[in-house]
């Protein structure tokens, strides 16, 4: 899956101690040359001191790359949370060999703990030689909750486009998401790159819900550092987004707890923002989460989940048409016993899958949207209850 | 706590059979006078047969009491589910002895299911005679997933007032609530009381949540047959308030597979809207209800929630303070290391308690907002993933 790489990128992946596992919790990764980037951050109003810092370098003329520190979120740390950020990039810009501000951070974890600065600073001491980029090291470096990491990958003519993300908690992205970092040795222009790139964002990272919680650390952003020359352009966006897509897929399927991607898709809307509102509704619903781990065709959760969108007043119910998968369950088809019972068990199978689509189409218009999500379990209870601060 | 009734009401209570239980799945109350009233319902697009119905009584101008059905929402049931309704209340005001649209219809439970219409019609039959308003035995008819009863009773005067409610589940209610019943034999004008239940519901039911999902089926009413005769008003919306707080408080402490009762208070609000906004933020947030389940002081995620109201954008985290009760845990007020642990201490004791306050003061205002809910836990996940079609 990572055979392919991108020219001209390094990295770093390692453990520093940022808390007591032992698996990797730091990665950098660095382009030789100047790229083009695009980057979204949340919409959070306490967005952490990464967040803050890599918001004045999102300017540069010439971003080279990311530093991700794990299992602590550096937010409501105040302001020697924000100068123990810079030190640590700035650290890392020397060993990189690049400018500070050249450097976007990012970090995710616990909230309102200081970072064990003592610990961080003697693991970066001895960092080591970075090697070419190794997109897996660096998506397993980032990861907290998440069980298994997340790598995304598409050739596009004599470029390539590798994706990382992370998840898995505190994920109904606003205007960004999660961390997710896409490097690319393609040529894009910044204008085009960010236009791209964020319409991108819109149909993948925020059309992903978890649990409703937005992180105040989500970050995405994309690196094209031009080493494999230019591309065709809808061919790039093409492919970006289905590198986002898979990345999306993969955070839903591991979101805290679940069990099953649930993949839900609005069609016939009014418009698109209507088709998302109606889809995060039912994505977001706890009672519809809940019923697809019991593998319940309880389809009248999915009409309720609906009908909560009161300001959605051309919605009409005798125009809707719900369906698992392919199999319509609202109208009921038939008065038919054995029809209603052969549809029944039909459901069912739809349900016992792995992925789960519940398609509503509301019949007032042309407009479509799919969001992603995933089922509610008792693993989301005991790894939330449990989890320590 | 039933001892005080209001005069001049009945009831009945009794087991149709709209389920496979054995409890009580109906209920009738009636006034032996015509009473002014107040009816508010859900906002939910796809309301009820139920609902439809009473919406066109609602006007009448001497309304007399309620009809409720449990274990069966007739939600999703088209013209026959209308019909049906129809059919229900007019035998029941032939009973009752009272003009059919006099009478409101409320019912939940499963959605897209017609009522069991030969069970109910031999049910109706033997109604039997009604009893005086026995407010308990009323509750325990309309439960679905409600584990207790939910009455609360206050006297004004010579005057009583009784309200009786359930939950516990799809509780997220926009202008309405859940079922929620309130008799009284106060004499109060039409337009007073409706002005006050307005305001009220407004204070307790509509800030009340269990799951963020809101059902098709939310019907509050209240019904003053003037019996006791006119008390002053001042003193009977206090007491209506304490009523319907009560309520509210058992809805929430009770809500499905609930442990802890959860209020939330936010103060130093810039509106009363704003507050509610911040609110509903925490008590709606599944990493807090974890959090609160597990009786972990993990404060960082009541500032995500917070951080999430992000068109809230005079809310500075500068000027925040949150506490567990009258515990303060951010700005975190010492680096004592012996005070920082006493604190800890405090606040688990704090979580352990059964009902969990958290109070947020934003300092930037004088607006004050309590909301409601309660705990997340795999008692949720069993009843909502194993809940029947």
């Amino acid at each position: 899956m990572t055979a392919a790489t991108p020219e001209g990128f390094r990295s770093w992946a390692t453990h520093l101690g940022l808390s007591d596992e032992s698996r990797d919790d730091f990665a950098v990764v660095v382009s030789d040359r100047p790229c083009t980037a695009s980057v979204v951050f949340t919409k959070s109003l306490f967005a952490g001191a990464c967040v803050t810092l890599s918001k004045n370098s999102v300017s540069h003329t010439a971003p080279r790359g990311v530093v991700v520190l794990a299992k602590n979120a550096n937010v409501a740390t105040g302001s020697q949370g924000l100068r123990n950020a810079e030190e640590i990039r700035d650290v890392v810009a020397a060993t990189a060999d690049v400018p500070p501000d050249a450097l976007i951070m990012a970090s995710t974890g616990v909230i309102g703990v200081q970072y064990p600065m003592a610990t961080i600073r003697g693991g970066l001491t001895g960092l080591g030689d970075s090697s070419p980029l190794d997109a897996h090291a660096v998506a397993s470096a980032i990861m907290t909750t998440d069980t298994r990491a997340k790598v995304a990958v598409r050739v596009v003519g004599a470029s390539t486009i590798v994706g990382i993300a992370k998840g898995v908690g505190m994920i109904e992205p606003d205007m960004a998401t999660m961390l997710s970092f896409v490097f690319t040795d393609a040529a894009i222009p910044r204008d085009a790159l960010d236009l791209t790139f964020r319409d991108v964002v819109d149909r993948t990272y925020n059309s992903v819900s978890i649990d409703t919680d937005t992180s105040t650390s989500d970050t995405a952003a994309i690196f094209a550092n031009g080493a494999a020359g230019p591309v065709p352009h809808a061919d790039f966006a093409e492919a970006l987004e289905e590198v986002c897509t898979d990345l999306v897929k993969m955070i839903a399927s591991d979101g805290e707890g679940a069990t099953k991607l649930i993949v839900t898709t609005v069609s016939g809307a009014s418009s698109e923002r209507q088709a998302r509102v109606v889809g995060k509704a039912i994505i977001n619903s706890p009672l519809i989460k809940t019923m697809i781990h019991g593998e319940d065709p309880n389809w009248g959760r999915i009409l309720m989940a609906i009908g909560k969108c009161s300001d959605e007043t051309d919605i009409e119910q005798d125009k809707i048409r719900v369906a698992f998968a392919d199999i319509v369950v609202f109208p009921s088809s038939s008065h038919d016993e054995q029809a209603n019972a052969d549809n029944a068990t039909a459901v069912r199978r739809r349900l016992a899958a792995s992925t789960v689509e519940i398609n509503v189409d509301l019949g007032i218009g042309t407009s479509t949207w799919t969001v992603y999500g995933c089922d509610l379990t008792d693993g989301y209870i005991r790894i939330n209850a449990d989890y320590t601060t």
